[in-house]
């Protein structure tokens, strides 16, 4: 009998219940939901029959120990910063672990050791990173296979809403944690590399820089690059490629409209504005724009940013009200926190709502002396506000690897991404018995 | 008989030296000059004959203390980070201490060690931080005595060419260190209040925000805000001004220009550019644009930042050379590194070149109903490269509270600035005497 602790019951969490009680009824699993907040683990469990809640504060060692020997898998949903504290017990204790998060320094650290202990640690089998991993190297190892040289490697994912829940003029909402959708980007120049020339974009200049990506079945979009694409060529093994950029996808008129706060200086989380509390909306955008007796705060935004009258960035700033008198009534609070709180009033999920998770990759290739090009995408919808595409696309691979594990399908020891056919394809054809499928184009 | 040692002999030290040696000649001062670098040291003295070079080691403790041990006061104009280490020696051995340097935390930390050891440490008594604090100080502390009610204080330093010396579009040479003008403005958010509303400026949009000012006598020039006038409220007694706004000075158009380079991303010291020694600065401003086959570096930075055709910023960044397939040669450098070594081929002091030193502030004050302004500037000229504006103005204010301190004209104790009328009247009155004067108009 395989027996699971999974660590921490989140939002991104409930799909990846849904699935491990499934699998707990046909194959008489054990599974264990730890969380510090036993009402929560409670909660999350309700309905599923096989499941088993439990209080565990994961900074208390010895209980994470006595739990952590108890079963042979552990699944962390936990932060990520804590992933490397539960690897080093697992692998202590030779006890497998599943994550949906990045590969840390202290996770590579522990490779050899793992190994030694005949324990997988598997990371980034979530999302982004995890399905965009395994769905571009399904691509490229065939294209490779077949004789393919690659001249450029795009992929984009974007975290949205479903065309039905569209119903503002951003066509955006808080579909996972706010505060990182407002410091995305932030941290470091982006890098890439273009033909062959490397290229570097200033975060105050990213949302300037879209590209126009068409997605059939779902229409526009414009992508915006994301911190770091020269390292993914390492680990698709195109190290000679010429073009390669990784990129976060929305809705077109969102980077236009989001660079105005970046312009203003309103994303910044690096100090705190005196008396934030007392502030309203409009004295909020006032800070960042010259003083004038008379002119208004949208005059002075209109002209400093060089916002046409007749734009539609105008309207997705009044829309969210931001030249409104409301009180923020935040202590001590840093650009950025003020900024979050008031978009967090109107990028909410409303019941009924749905989001979305779309995937984009593009590949050319030179073969038999022909410039060839393949496109491929996936649009995962929510089925509610619990088992949202994200929990869906992040749960559902987790809980496949943990299986596999499990099962012995996955047979590799040590720290380990999901970049080899053999772990890839099991999970991605699972993956779409849940319908998460994508669909390729040659063009 | 006073025993003076001075700690550096780098560029800023020559008037420095030059006035310890005729006071050194006048009261049979003793005056050691310490330098890593003992035959720079001696080139430094040459000429004065009452001087003496040793070399020193500041991280050696042991030598240094010995050598403190021997003198009554150290003058220290090495690099800030070395001043507490200095300081917590002279504090022990009863040595007073004199630096041209902002007052670190660890120097507040001495305070009362040092008034318990009877321990003068001078700190902010060069140019800015220095002439800067002293002369408004009092132009404040005489319209506060008349009554004055203060509206607004603003007060600007440009550390510039003479204008005999102005010969090149940007009317700028590097007249001290460029590392420090490169990254200038960065590391937070600049701060600043403004008829009673707090304002903000991000690093990006500084160069777009500044003042112009005329200075009789000079003409006009332009002004950027310094990072964080706020503070400054405390140290001018000025807590409830309503407007504070202190900023650095350049000819006019200079900051359009210089935006440019921070709009790209070429003042970023966060991170380096692969494969930087074999660029060249075609291919280094070619990194921060976008990748086209054919379209010109020059037209897609005109067309990417909307700079007209007919503008003068062309005109300065092509004067650079910043389109020329020059080879940068510089390994693993960051963008600021880069641009820094581009500049320093260009904005290099020729031969005959003088620099000059302009301080302006600006008064607006309530007394006996009216509203009232007053203007004082200074702009002094270097003699020559050796003794620049520069060295002037950091070493002869320096030198004097030397010699106040030595002559028990300065009887304060602990960790001090020079904000009060008995340390900065008589450093201003002899400062006169070298030809380093205010003149103020009223309006």
């Amino acid at each position: 009998m395989h027996t699971i602790l999974v660590l921490g019951a989140g939002r991104s969490a409930s799909t990846l219940l849904r699935y491990l009680n499934t699998e707990a009824e046909s194959s008489n699993w054990q599974v264990k939901v730890a969380d510090l907040n036993l009402q929560l683990a409670e909660q999350k469990i309700q309905g599923l029959q096989k499941l088993e809640a439990i209080e565990l504060n994961i900074t208390d060692q010895e209980s994470l120990r006595s739990e952590v020997k108890k079963v042979s898998l552990v699944i962390s949903m936990l932060p990520a910063r804590f992933h490397p504290i539960v690897a080093e017990i697992c692998v202590q204790e030779k006890v497998h672990m599943v994550t949906a998060s990045y590969i840390s320094d202290e996770m590579h650290v522990l490779d050899q050791a793992a190994k030694d202990a005949g324990v997988s640690l598997m990371n980034e089998v979530g999302v982004d990173p995890g399905i965009d991993h395994m769905s571009a190297m399904r691509m490229l190892d065939r294209l490779r296979n077949e004789g393919a040289k690659f001249h450029c490697f795009e992929s984009f994912t974007g975290g949205l809403l479903a065309p039905e829940s569209e119903d503002n003029p951003w066509k955006y909402k808080f579909t996972w944690n706010p505060r990182n959708v407002v410091l995305a980007g932030q941290g470091g120049a982006v890098k890439f590399i273009h033909e062959g020339r490397y290229k570097y974009i200033p975060y105050h200049q990213l949302f300037r820089r879209t590209e126009v990506i068409d997605i059939e079945g779902f229409g526009r979009f414009e992508g915006y690059a994301n911190r770091d694409s020269l390292w993914y060529r390492e680990v698709y093994g195109l190290e000679d490629i010429p073009t390669i950029y990784r990129g976060t996808l929305r809705r077109p008129g969102f980077s236009k409209a989001w660079d105005i706060f970046v312009k203003l200086g309103a994303t910044d989380d690096s100090y705190t504005l005196y008396n934030s509390e007392d502030m309203s909306y409009r004295q909020f955008i006032n800070t960042f724009l010259a003083y004038h007796p008379s002119d208004s705060v949208e005059l002075k935004l209109r002209y400093h940013l060089k916002i046409d009258q007749d734009s539609d960035v105008m309207e997705k700033l009044e829309w969210l009200g931001i030249f409104e008198e409301t009180k923020i009534g935040l202590k001590d609070a840093s650009p950025a926190q003020i900024l979050q709180h008031i978009l967090e009033q109107k990028w909410k999920m409303n019941p009924g709502d749905k989001d979305m998770i779309i995937m984009w990759h593009k590949v050319q290739y030179d073969l038999n002396g022909e410039r060839k090009e393949v496109n491929a995408s996936m649009a995962d919808i929510g089925e509610d506000l619990t088992h949202t595409a994200m929990s869906r696309t992040v749960g559902l691979p987790v809980g496949i690897a943990a299986k596999m594990i499990l099962n012995g399908e996955i047979k590799e020891r040590g720290a380990l991404l999901p970049t080899k056919p053999s772990i890839y394809n099991p999970i991605l054809n699972e993956l779409e018995l849940h319908g998460i499928k994508f669909t390729e184009h040659e063009l």
